[in-house]
């Protein structure tokens, strides 16, 4: 029989915007494994647990981690935060099953920022849209201005991952003037929020124009509106298309 | 004090994948509103609730209906398939609130057919991606058209939803030639997953020179994935990036 590893998403970090089924899984594991911050999150509830981490950027140790004690007949997690398979560890884990072929990975969805981040602003993403992450950490830089100027083209309403670090602080405003660039007016409504799920989330609703200036942090998602997107009541909305 | 309405995504459909504060949402409330089909899944659980519905297309309806019962001093939710703010109601529901201003709405989100076909497939959306619905009930074809250029162009993977229905049976093979027209090879790693979160769920993964062959139902989401997919054992794969 092979062994089974859970890689699971828990949402943006409130235990109760976890599904069910993540909670069951983590319950049954004897192991789970994941960036100190989001064990951290676990914490007291799983204490009896065997809890382990790698430094960040060590992702493929974390990877070979899960399988290894799997080998040992543990049960093991590997937790994420938001979805395991938006910008999370899932298909890392697939890729380097390949090696471990009495391993079997099975992933758990989460809550990904797009959809949580979207819920606090109102509904920007209610009508075709597009999730595009900043880093170039993992790619190159043309491939995501690339990426920006077919979402802009394509009339997309954008949920924007990663949009800023300490070494890329005005990688939003570099993003924000592509897009502008290619049809994106000053007065598109765009929103962001910080801190999702947490009991500081900050949520503030803007126009391209002022957000091309505004400094935020890394633990920001930010929200551009389609060419139908409105601010309600100082809500976020994309509408589907109905008329009202 | 003004009335809260709440805006609930219920996940794919079973039970424990929808989040545990959408589960508090509705067991705090005195009346929940929805398509019939929805509200029959939650069924058991919450038949001494007051539970109502309208026909489908009467969207307007079923929002308005939400107001009218807030305003009686019930605690409203309304929910949806997947994620109240992805082609769900959370948009018509803001949009309609501006005529009472004596309620405040709030979504909650749930886990959308995005990231739980994706977790079935593997992780086809493990990098920027797009979602585009091909439903020309409220969105002209040409605007759907321009977004699935968009998308092949910018090299995104896709998460397609309301790929087919009886009256557009051919929509998902139209998508595909328009996605192969602009730069889409028919070696392209996709796949689909029909009846998510149900019983009989179905997961293929195939070549888009298959997939634009392929009959799909209206309960079927289908994933595209970008110039770096691959089929690992079976499973759909987007790489982050990470040399293995």
């Amino acid at each position: 029989m092979k062994h089974r590893i859970y890689v699971v998403g828990m949402g943006p970090g409130q235990e109760n915007m976890m599904t069910q089924e993540a909670m069951q899984v983590l319950e049954a594991s004897d192991v789970i494994i994941g960036y100190t911050v989001y064990l951290k999150l676990l914490g007291e509830r799983f204490g009896c647990k065997e809890l382990l981490s790698t430094p960040m950027r060590q992702e493929r140790e974390r990877c070979q981690m899960c399988f290894e004690k799997a080998r040992e007949g543990k049960k093991v997690a590997l937790i994420c935060s938001g979805d395991a398979g938006i910008y999370g560890m899932a298909s890392l884990m697939l890729e380097i099953g390949k090696l471990y072929d009495d391993c079997i990975i099975e992933v758990i969805p989460g809550i990904t920022a797009a959809s949580s981040g979207a819920a606090v602003l109102g509904a920007p993403l209610n009508h075709d849209f597009c999730v595009i992450s900043l880093s170039d950490l993992l790619t190159p830089w043309e491939r995501i201005k690339k990426r920006l100027i077919a979402a802009a083209e394509g009339d997309f309403a954008m949920a924007i991952y990663n949009p800023s670090s300490h070494k890329r602080a005005d990688y939003l405003e570099r993003a924000c003037r592509i897009l502008m660039e290619h049809g994106v007016e000053p007065e598109r409504a765009c929103g962001y929020v910080e801190n999702i799920g947490r009991d500081d989330t900050k949520a503030v609703t803007l126009p391209m124009e002022e957000l091309v200036h505004t400094p935020v942090n890394m633990f920001t998602t930010v929200f551009i509106g389609n060419s139908q997107t409105k601010i309600i009541d100082g809500k976020l909305v994309t509408p589907r298309g109905y008329h009202i």
